[in-house]
């Protein structure tokens, strides 16, 4: 199912990218030439976004033929065709480019969070997402760390408390940021607190919190905030983490590792429309 | 200047990130607290996107004042602040994430650029972007490798005419493509040729197409290319580029490298708010 | 500050309302009349949506002046003006019913509010919307509510964990839609369980539910659900809710009691236009 | 039909609804779990809204079935189903309380309406709404009072010209009102003329006034207006009209009453969702 | 002032103007270069579309400074400067076109219609327009009219009731069409009649229709339509109008004649800008 | 295919037509009625905008039965009908005026295009538009353009160069204009330059301009210019340009002739809806 909001996106695409006409495919390609196309995923990769690009091709023309021969959070080990496109030539040329533009982009995010999922395997902790997300890409973004394997955090600002150190000075400190939260903050939303200190970790949990964001902390306060937890909160490592040094981390103990990495610098994943 | 397209970004952004409010701000700062705010560049790079990054904040909140410290395309060698914020706390801290996930990912793209740019220092070549944009992000992409001292491409399909192989098939051979786009195109658009070999680069000439697309040819291929091009027609190189091959290929004498990484693959760049 | 989804609502307010023009005062009232207009509470009445329909007034025509003498939330025992608008007669005159419209409806819901909130004082009890809003009002509703002295319950389906009759069938049971919620839900939303017997409440304690929504029992059975709820979980009262009832429910001990008819049966609150 | 007008409110209350997902839906509730809901009346009511409320539905998943077993404008005396939802159950649920948002609201509309009309019933006055609708719902609200046996006074400003006191006064006088609405109001717009006294209402038919709205009137002096206006013009009374007192009113022989509380006031009809 | 539908109006030709970017005033004018430009009507005409032309150059660029020396609806016999606009060149050459675009298409409405209005001069007959305008356009278009001299009609299909014979076929007769009209029409609706035989007039003031349009008739029949209606019902001439007749219907002694030409046939004034 | 942009003025269209709706047809036309309905061309016409006018009854009422007797760009030397829709009395009735205004003036400037077109038959001169359409219209006034056998200039500011005298002012020379243009302005685009004089036409083919505008110039001087530019650019004749000149202009020998009457001031075409 297509959002509203990733409809609107679509159009955006399309119409930064076709303006008044694809000139070249409508002076070159008879009105009446068909084709089949197929969207091929040319590396090792996670499929994510196939959905829009497919819907992409539809915006653009209605009548267009389509198959699928996988879907969003497959795993492709091999160059293969993940989608065949059929019908008028010109329209599959129009819609090329956006299409591929949104799957390679998730595709990509999909991906570099399988390999932070990999990288943690068989311990406990989650790869989870930030709001780190592209403008515009929140629902897809988050749709594509799912698929690679992660999970997600908070959607946006409405849906979950995270105290930071701002808010905490706002309310003349953590405990009172804390207090301010449960009463305020709406009766079904947890209330999480950033720390950078096992003191503060012990006055978020004093305090009641749900959970605990540990900011940059070294391995080794990392196991000393998660033995604090244990039982009281649900403990969340984030702040240097990469693919080096991830599976060090994971091996604290903590619930969840956050990375923004995995919305915010994941390469474009390698797919190609092939005629 | 926002353009309209801008505009629709940013409020695609503030919706998905804001949703009905952010309740942490809401319940731990008070409404009238006010702070001021540094936008900091943490590590070397090219400054672009922060026009729209400041007007994320006017459109959560007109009244924040805003000084800037640095202008897109500046490149920042030192952590540094490029701009002020100054206001209510709770806009500032509501806006914050917003604004940073454009001046990140266009900071990233302009970044990027300038280390192509840099690796092809005192040759000739241009480095040009491609279509190969974030959906939505076209016009601030393309922005964005000017700021990097890249050049752009076409803007879109309706500004130009490159003429692919798909188009080559539809339209009966390369010769018949190309009269086809001169003869359909508009009087204005020039044409471009997409040529894997050196006899698809002869019979361009020979149609009089203005431009050549050298697509994955070796250096030299390319250089053979550049010869025949030589007064006729203006050489494009593309495909295989990265930071490690694209002084080889500036080297064989084309006009222009066009580059997907540029806008697909850049990781985001390292900027944050200092309270 | 004006949401932009109440933007929307005052654009299709007026856009309904003047349709291509507001014919009466174009023939009968001279483009340079001006006139003072004060906005008066005739009855006794909590004010809420008093920035709307000023800025229906602002919207109609930028140039009007416009001065308040109370604000959202105050309580207006005997007739008075709360705000007063000059300028242009047509202007004033256009946009008098679409403010009015504005004002009335949400005056009218947080006087209910404040009437509930008033017949629990001294009681732990907090009166509580629900999603019963009026289409388009979500924003606007729920803030009348807090201007008559409620609080809010969750905002829309995706700020909190609900799980209803409806949920529990489709989970496979009580505990496991539980489980399913605590696992899936999110991990910064609190779950809450609609429960119709006190079995139901002690297989939500059971399940570590955070919250129960005791649907219309008896004051007897809420009672006993309080005692069982007592530390463990916050305990939520609705069903056959009114002016009647609600105190000798709030003497049951329940935190919460949540009002449908706030939001979906509030009379009109009596305010005029006068000249 | 749903007007577009219609539709964009519908996208507005899903929106505001769900946000970015029925988070407890989605965990709780198999992605291919079927379910069957019927719409109930559960009080004597006059259907209205059922059309707008199935598009909800529609909106939300095209792929749900569903029959209707009565239709706006139907009076259900007894609780009965008037409609069936089938498919899938995560669709049902997420649409269920947008859906039910506008049809208690509307058949709350048509069922008060019906209320005033039966209070008439045998005599000859015809029971209208006015502008005070809530904003965005002109159009529903009025067709719930045609739903509810009464009929539509203008649709807004545009469509009907209604000369009220502060017109009179900008234009020098109620003669001089009328005789500006007549030349300058459109050539197909009668003119109606709101009056507090009988002099006005002779001043009026002098004016050659098309109707004449007979304001907050005691029941003597509308029987004297009446007489007045016989032959000449319609007669209209409006202000201080409620269920007691609205019999009284039209046994004074006027041609029109209308009612504000008809689209301001009415209670939400009891309807539901039941699985 | 502006209306919401004129501005969206503005930026759908703005857009399609300008697409992604003035490539030439951006590669051959200075960013900083000023200039100061007349917008110069250049044959005698009528002034239409002044504030929206002007609003063109504010919309593309706000700081723009723009006096003007003539307003809409004034005559022009000279060539002559109507407004000067100064400030940056390139956005100046940017918005020139999309501001004539306005200018000459409503001035050459108001100017047409001058036309008519003084071929009929010192006789009744007053020259309206009809509901032919370009789509998009019938606000600005039915204001042209007004500044050319001419009145209007009905604006659009709700704010007048006017039966043709397509609807008096579907109502089963003349007197039936008029009847159903004056029972469902809204009551402040008066209900003009289009007649094509002297029969039909007949048939029509039977009915007590308010207006009949005497469609194609001969100066002759108009006479003897225009003695029947007399004291009855206002009487308008339409068919086969054009500058050479229309002052021989005028004569007949109609009160209006309406003329389609004025709105989709006027050919574009000669306005420029000069620099 | 209808493009957004046109789906957008139809919605304009039908909204400024229809309102809260159509009186008169809801008045007397029963809501079962069915009718069929001719779209007849009553004159000689080249038609265009059928599609369009289509999809405003679609767009009214999707359940109409549409089928066509022409097509866009046939010429109809005799009165004939063009489409029949059959369906719903009401809805044909409400559609009809805005279909009938998009058909009527698209006809009417593809039929003014044929006659300029027919006026140079056997010379090789090209007839092309300007950008002088009606805002809103670009996409759909060039489509008339080509359906009357006429040929499409740039369609907008960003998909061609052209310099005019403001924009070499301000580039300080023709040459230097030209040169700017030729490295800032894309790599796709030509340039084409305003000349004036000859003297200009020498200095732009010295720059190397791909195209000269000959603008107003004698047609001795165009003769000249011609000779002067073969083999090295292509000539456009502009200004002045009637149907009793444009024979002359074209056997000077120009490339092209620019006719800016073709969009801004065809009358509209003679089409009507018989039932």
């Amino acid at each position: 199912m297509i959002s509203p909001r990733t409809r609107a996106l679509i159009e955006m695409a399309l119409s930064e990218d076709i303006g008044h006409g694809d000139v070249t495919s409508l002076a070159t390609v008879p009105a009446d030439a068909t084709a089949v196309a197929s969207l091929v995923a040319r590396s090792p990769l996670i499929v994510s976004g196939l959905e829009v690009a497919l819907e992409v091709f539809r915006t653009v023309d209605p009548t267009l033929e389509i198959s699928t021969h996988a879907e969003d959070g497959d795993w492709m080990p091999e160059p293969a065709a993940i989608a065949t496109i059929s019908g008028s030539a010109r329209s599959i040329l129009t819609a090329e480019r956006s299409a591929l533009n949104f799957i390679q982009h998730l595709s990509g995010v999909a991906t570099l969070t399988d390999q932070y999922v990999m990288a943690v395997q068989e311990l406990p902790a989650i790869i989870v997402d930030t709001r780190k997300t592209t403008p515009g890409f929140r629902e897809l973004d988050k749709a594509a760390v799912r698929h690679g394997g992660g999970a997600n955090h908070r959607f946006g600002l409405d849906d979950g408390i995270l105290i930071k150190d701002n808010h905490i000075v706002a309310a003349g400190g953590l405990t009172a940021a804390v207090t301010a939260a449960q009463q305020e903050g709406g009766y079904l939303l947890r209330v999480e607190v950033e720390c950078d200190t096992l003191d503060q970790v012990r006055e978020a949990l004093a305090a009641r919190a749900d959970m605990v964001l540990l900011d940059n902390m070294s391995n080794d306060e990392l196991r000393q905030a998660v033995a604090l937890c244990a039982g009281h909160a649900v403990a969340e490592a984030s702040g240097g983490v990469n693919l080096q040094t991830v599976r060090g981390i994971a091996e604290t103990g903590v619930d969840f590792i956050s990375v923004g990495a995995l919305t915010h610098s994941a390469p474009a994943a390698d797919l190609a429309l092939d005629f």
